[in-house]
């Protein structure tokens, strides 16, 4: 096995992925933009990681970078191709095989996030071996990971929370990230999972540790800084999801935050994936992080609220946005639309 | 990878463990009582599940059972030989080899739970396959575990929590189920650590599942039953522990208890592991487990205390059970001292 593992999982201090970059951007056969999230948010979040886009004449969709084979990537520096897209069930279909090879081939490691692992693709693993490229499976638990030891460590650090999974908290933590540095603060965004591992270019994918070790994983995420160093932690979950909430827990008590942001989809009734679980109100989020939170950090507190309004007017959008930072008598904004509500979010993650 | 599987993990229902039996019991070459407390507990609480010892000639610890060769036990009908024992850091010593071969040619499986596992020594691999006998680590993650629904299932369940790690949860747990048992409750212990795998002769690691399905294992454990039958569940770690919280949290959630109970430790101070973490106060864990545990069943009440009360003199150990039940005014009891206090404690598990 060790052998293997060494070739599937490039790692440093003890578990955490670090990603070959430039990348080439593989779209497959895609018809559907839907699918094509990981590739999107790799060309907005991690513009200069990204050479260019490949796909297979199938392919309807496109990021607008340029269309090149993995050959042609190779020769301008690319490193990686990543499977910048999923298809139901999350399998690698036979017809992306020929692509997949042709990027071994031209001296390219391949980055997957999917459930279904290039490394049980016999084709693939015998390639990259006799190559020496090697299969990144981002979904493969690290090992060698530490049990947390709730040591306080230096630095600041800010950790993203949701009232649900998937609605905005790897793209709050990414903005207020972005939205930082350009203020010449000195952060850090932490991936906690796959697609922020690919835009990062390093992070653990929590959800994919083992549960005794998922607390010492997110420790290691965020390590020692400097005093006035950041570190903006992508979170994971809820805690009040009855799927997730130990991934979340695990996230909280390993990161140790100072402060973190809620994010919420307004108008979302029910948790994703739990029928007849509704999702719970802002300020029982704030509640229970605060509450659970303190175990690791005392001094831990509520930054902000990150609504997701992508499916809203604007006008209502900022109704919402005003409404919610008046109630909770906290900043609110939507920082994909940004603007003066989203300044004064910063200003407090800043504070 | 797949016929590897097959062959380490013998499993029903998607991941649940399911161990064959009776038992050898192996001491390893032992001389510090501590070490052999698998050994100890499997004879206390699975003696009907053991058939005997078998010890290098160095032991100096013995289970007070017939002392027989793996072959003596296979022919009287032993199915596997269980390591009983842990050596400092866990590995499995080249002194001990002979004797696990040895069960192997026997026919026996050998089954263990330590952090080093069978299957990575390539003599018992090796010896394993052909003789068609199986290696069980409890501590490989199960495979094809669901994520958790979150749905309500049938029948009632009774969960044991802490106020820290490795304090009598298994045993309260244990003795809870045999208690009620003997009252005639139709009552089932649910194993969900390596040690109570082993005596309940199936269940699931938790710890040692990733962690996005860790309340699914959970759910799992403790299937739709019929509404009088009660599932008396192992807990793990403590909600209020910096390295282990997210494991409470997804066997909590998972297990969706009607009823917990408390297991503390006197005079312990310290949370095991977590330098300058203090051990909560049974309150507050049982306002915590009463928070979260609604999530998932709005029900959940705290049906008493279990206090390991091992260190103490009698009559102090009495008078801390007494304060404890007039403090919290809940029944407390140490259930290996047993008595009128105990009997109160099993009154409300069966109420």
């Amino acid at each position: 096995m060790t052998e293997l593992l060494s070739l599937e999982r490039p790692v440093r201090e003890g578990g955490i992925h670090a990603l070959p970059a430039p990348y080439l951007l593989f779209l497959g056969d895609i018809v559907e933009p839907g699918y094509a999230k990981t590739a999107f948010g790799l060309r907005d979040w991690a513009g200069d990681r990204c050479l260019g886009e490949h796909a297979l004449p199938a392919a309807t969709v496109t990021t607008g970078l340029r269309r090149m084979t993995p050959a042609e990537a190779a020769a301008k520096g690319a490193r990686a191709m990543v499977i910048g897209v999923a298809n139901p069930g999350g399998l690698i279909p036979p017809a992306w095989m020929p692509a997949l090879l042709a990027a071994l081939d031209a001296g390219l490691d391949l980055i997957a996030g999917m459930h279904a692992q290039l490394s049980t693709l016999a084709p693939l693993r015998e390639l990259a071996a006799r190559r020496g490229r090697r299969l990144i499976d981002l979904r493969v638990p690290p090992t060698d990971l530490p049990i947390a030891s709730g040591r306080k460590r230096t630095g600041r650090r800010l950790l993203t929370v949701g009232t649900d999974c998937a609605l905005g908290k790897k793209y709050t933590a990414l903005a207020i990230t972005r939205g930082l540095v350009t203020r010449g603060v000195d952060a850090t965004f932490r991936a906690s999972g796959q697609t922020g591992i690919m835009i990062a270019g390093d992070g653990i994918a929590i959800d994919a540790v083992v549960a005794d070790f998922a607390a010492g994983a997110a420790e290691l995420l965020s390590p020692d800084a400097t005093p006035d160093h950041l570190d903006v932690i992508e979170g994971q979950g809820s805690l009040f999801h009855p799927s997730y909430a130990a991934v979340s827990l695990a996230l909280l008590h390993g990161s140790q935050p100072d402060l973190f942001v809620v994010c919420h989809q307004p108008g979302r009734e029910e948790m994703l994936g739990a029928a007849g679980y509704r999702v719970p109100l802002v300020e029982a989020v704030i509640e229970q992080t605060l509450m659970l939170g303190r175990l690791t950090n005392p001094a831990i507190r509520c930054a902000g609220v990150s609504l997701n309004t992508s499916g809203m007017p604007a006008n209502a959008a900022d109704r919402a946005i005003a409404w919610t930072s008046a109630h909770l008598d906290l900043p609110a904004a939507d920082p994909i639309r940004g603007g003066r509500a989203f300044e004064r979010l910063l200003d407090t993650c800043q504070a």
